[in-house]
């Protein structure tokens, strides 16, 4: 295991101290919180927690049911008590950005349907502003390249995800176009500018959302309480 | 025909005197814009006009071509210099609601990409409030249950729309809920708070988007020249 990896699994193994017996636990997506459910999988079978998590993906479905910890549909659950997340950046006011996943529409319908939202993260994450990592939208095929159009009229720097020279495409089916921009003055603008946009279903901007972060540092996870 | 299509008949023939050779124009979907695309068809032939035609169904599509209209997608054409909708509401300060057949996300994507716009309705469509007819609303599958509570909580009388006792599903493959609100005081306020909320792809309120109305009147097509 790389020192890197050592640091995201101490913060995988904070992060599920969090979870009491009962709960329903939004479980995201990506790297450091693979360790996490891995540790919250040891929880439920050493401590014999009875909860149930609500995945952002099918991999972390995959993930959690392997180590046998039960897993509903978003719909399928009255609320969510706490759900566990990666972020892409986090600025000092811990506003954030996710997306670059391509799962950012359904991880923000998980966050905004807990009662509480922890982001776990390694230190390179933790920015002053927003923007150097690109801001991603979920958006609509139809009209889609048209929609590239009026974002780059508007200097905003879109481009499509590509892989494989294929549009990448989400769960929902969508595409999604990354906007270079470098730096984000004031998130919630630009959030309330995209809101209003036909044909972007959803922007990567995840604003006054986060309760608790915690973060990889050499000494050890870093737990902040946000809001 | 009846008489009620007589006067859909009249409102097509003088839309489509708006339209002129070289364009290309946005067709709508509905029972007055069939007849409207029927007169557009005969124009084009008895005129040699050379049009390219916009279509937002599948339906509208067919039609066209079966009357010789050219037609393209909405992200292979530059621009578009006219479209040519229905609506199900327009209020008195040209306000409107459309999405009646669930094809309201594709009809704003062509509308907010055209110069111009017009809508062509019987007299029933004119309303002194918009709010009568449910509100129309695109949203993701995916926490679509959980986003149902959340209208409902709001008092907006939430109802996903049904056919055949399934979900009715629209050509971008998401929901349709429909509010039953009864009156729409503040139409801006309403759409500004639905355009935040994650999981609505698209709400059916068409606001100061509407240039010109043409009304099926018993003693002929009234057209009104809204902005």
């Amino acid at each position: 295991m790389t020192h890197q990896d050592e640091l995201k699994q101490l913060v995988g193994k904070a992060a599920v101290q969090f979870v009491e017996d009962g709960m329903t636990v939004g479980l995201g997506t990506g790297t450091t919180v693979k360790f996490m459910v891995d540790a919250l999988g040891q929880r439920v079978n050493q401590e014999h927690l009875s909860i149930v998590g609500v995945p952002t993906s099918d991999r972390t479905r995959e993930q959690a049911n392997s180590l046998g910890i039960p897993t509903k549909g978003v719909d399928e659950v009255d609320h969510i008590d706490l759900t566990i997340d990666g972020a892409d950046e986090i600025n000092n006011t811990f506003q954030g950005i996710k997306g670059g996943g391509a799962a950012h529409l359904w991880e923000k319908i998980v966050a905004i349907n807990s009662d509480k939202n922890m982001w776990i993260v390694d230190s390179s994450k933790m920015v002053d502003e927003l923007g150097a990592f690109p801001l991603p939208l979920e958006v609509i095929p139809y009209g889609s390249q048209q929609l590239l159009k009026r974002l780059e009229a508007k200097g905003y720097q879109p481009e499509f995800r590509m892989k494989d020279n294929q549009r990448v495409t989400t769960d929902s089916n969508n595409y999604v176009i990354d906007l270079h921009l470098g730096q984000i003055v004031d998130p919630h603008k630009l959030a309330l500018e995209l809101d209003q946009m036909t044909g972007i279903v959803e922007h990567g901007l995840f604003l006054d959302m986060v309760n608790t972060v915690i973060v990889g540092r050499e000494n050890g996870p870093e737990i902040i309480h946000a809001r």
